[in-house]
């Protein structure tokens, strides 16, 4: 008779890409289980958050690349979730622990949430355990000493625009707004926010805790340019001149 | 003739409470300072920043706690915080490295934004370096495995709530709402998501990641009851039926 008790799985976030912005959690948990999953590129196998975590991951720990296909399909997304999932599923059905790792904070925007529906969806009753991280948002503020949100304001956090007229509508009710991936319509979004009524001010911060970070607190000035894949926009409302 | 080299300010968030997940640079920062600050009860000098550094603050460094009146009074607050950034320049320019600490992350709802405000305001032209921290929203949802944010949705954080409109006013154009600060009006909060006309999910998180920490996925139950002053509440938008 075979006991085998089943593995535990982590999901971990190693912050925005600087392995220093790495919790010590984070860094003990790497140390502690039999292998660690990184969704990466079918292409080249290449994994940001990987070449975060490398330096904490012990030689004798297996590490497993999960390749995403960059693609619209559902069913084709669908195929390598349903894959992916079977991976972990199986290490920790070997009673291995097991670490999924994301880049930045493992349930904001990450894929992690997904690995836990369809894990849930194929009937794995592992348990789990999910360390936070430092978000690149946060890292973006850091970088720029300026604060985020403060005192009763409110923040909102979207992640690219489908379209120009939301950002309007968060700037009703939000004194600041984060656009995470701010690639793609970098401009579009930088001429949204000059249209607000009131006055904004508007930083972009790319591959930010990375030495290639660029960061300025004057993003109109960027218009035109490409826009590197990891940009993201802060727009803030600037305080009424003071009348009383 | 002396020459004195001005010292850095780092402003360093600890993560929600738990030490482990401070970072590796929020733990070499406070290695490599001469003197750490950090906001604090003027009754009893309690800090939870402190309380979470402190193992990784050597002996030799120095720790200054600044006492913050709680009070309503902006006048008692100006002078406080006149005070304290007077303690703190004082100390830079004395050409030592200092390290203010904060709870969460540095940016988020922390009082190191006024503390960078008040220095420049009295002519400081110290360095600054910002290291972010873990928010306990983050935290929270980790204690919870239950995604914050994914795909296309969009988030709002506030602290505490005004107006119970207010929740309907963001519930209009955000999928998930963190609500910081909840213990005041904790019944109020739960009252108005259960008053939106779709379905929301509501949890509650109190002292999150302490070993006192309590967290919930029916915040509804908790209603009547006096909540801790570290409580915030995360309300998720439930998908619609699947028609399709």
């Amino acid at each position: 008779m075979s006991q085998k008790t089943i593995g535990t799985l982590y999901g971990v976030g190693v912050g925005p890409g600087d392995p220093k912005l790495m919790t010590l959690r984070a860094v003990e948990v790497l140390r502690g289980v039999s292998v660690v999953f990184a969704a990466s590129s079918p292409k080249n196998g290449y994994s940001l958050a990987l070449n975060t975590a490398q330096g904490h991951i012990p030689p004798e720990v297996e590490v497993v690349r999960l390749p995403f296909p960059m693609t619209d399909s559902h069913e084709l997304l669908a195929q390598a979730w349903r894959a992916n999932a079977g991976a972990v599923a199986q290490a920790l059905e070997q009673g291995r622990d097991a670490a999924f790792i994301t880049i930045g904070d493992p349930l904001t925007y990450s894929t992690y949430g997904y690995l836990l529906r369809t894990l849930r969806d194929m009937g794995c009753q592992a348990p789990v355990v999910t360390v936070p991280g430092v978000t690149a948002y946060h890292a973006a503020a850091a970088s720029l000493n300026t604060p985020l949100v403060e005192s009763r304001q409110s923040l909102a956090v979207i992640s690219g625009v489908a379209d120009p007229a939301e950002i309007a509508n968060l700037a009703a009710i939000s004194d600041n707004i984060v656009i995470m991936k701010a690639y793609r319509q970098f401009d579009q979004i930088v001429e949204a926010v000059e249209a607000l009524p009131e006055k904004w001010s508007l930083a972009a911060a790319s591959q930010v805790s990375l030495a290639e970070e660029k960061a300025t607190t004057e993003a109109g000035a960027l218009k035109g340019q490409k826009q590197h894949y990891l940009t993201l926009v802060i727009a803030k409302r600037r305080p009424a001149p003071q009348a009383d």
